[in-house]
């Protein structure tokens, strides 16, 4: 049982409070998109009280603290949901790389167009 | 059945080509994250033959072009897959407003930290 929960005014923007929702994390400094996550209600209020870029891991089925492990953490700026509120815009101060690989970004396979 | 198919090469960097894939376009010009959508292979295979912003449409159940409607189409610049392949990021250049709100960006609901 998370110790955060949303307020009625943030659960009225979602879609739909039960599914999980993509996460954009995009670097307020550079505007590059580092990573894209899920949050889930716990996620996301925990997120919203600390400040701290906080997932929910679809694999580990658990929550997750970026950077809990690595030291490579999230302060969150801003966040945002888009205009039918199933997903959301995380503007963070990004320590470190982002992606586990030691990229800034984890965006770095190109697919050739044409 | 579709004209485009996707090429061995970027079938091996998808995690699991039989999923919907978060695709995040952003402005090359701003840098904005405009919107999130999602592509299946049918569409990522025709937004790489064409260069036109195209998606996979949950709700309908079909392809859709962006902007075949509103006018407010995307030319791709380039494509990135992230680290683990089920994520991807465009680089577009947008005509008009990305939201159907009227809004450059579907991001314009802020949510208030603390």
């Amino acid at each position: 049982m998370s110790n955060y929960q949303l307020s009625a005014q943030v659960l009225a923007l979602l879609k739909d409070p039960q599914l999980l929702i993509p996460a954009i994390a995009q670097d307020v400094h550079t505007k590059e998109v580092l990573m894209l996550a899920y949050v889930n209600q716990e996620a996301l209020a925990q997120m919203i009280a600390t400040g701290a870029g906080t997932y929910w891991s679809r694999s580990r089925n658990e929550m997750w603290v970026k950077g809990a492990t690595s030291g490579h953490t999230q302060k969150v700026i801003s966040l945002s949901l888009d205009c039918d509120g199933d997903a959301l815009l995380i503007s963070v101060e990004q320590i470190g790389a982002a992606c586990h690989t030691g990229s800034a970004t984890c965006f770095h396979q190109p697919v050739q167009l044409g």
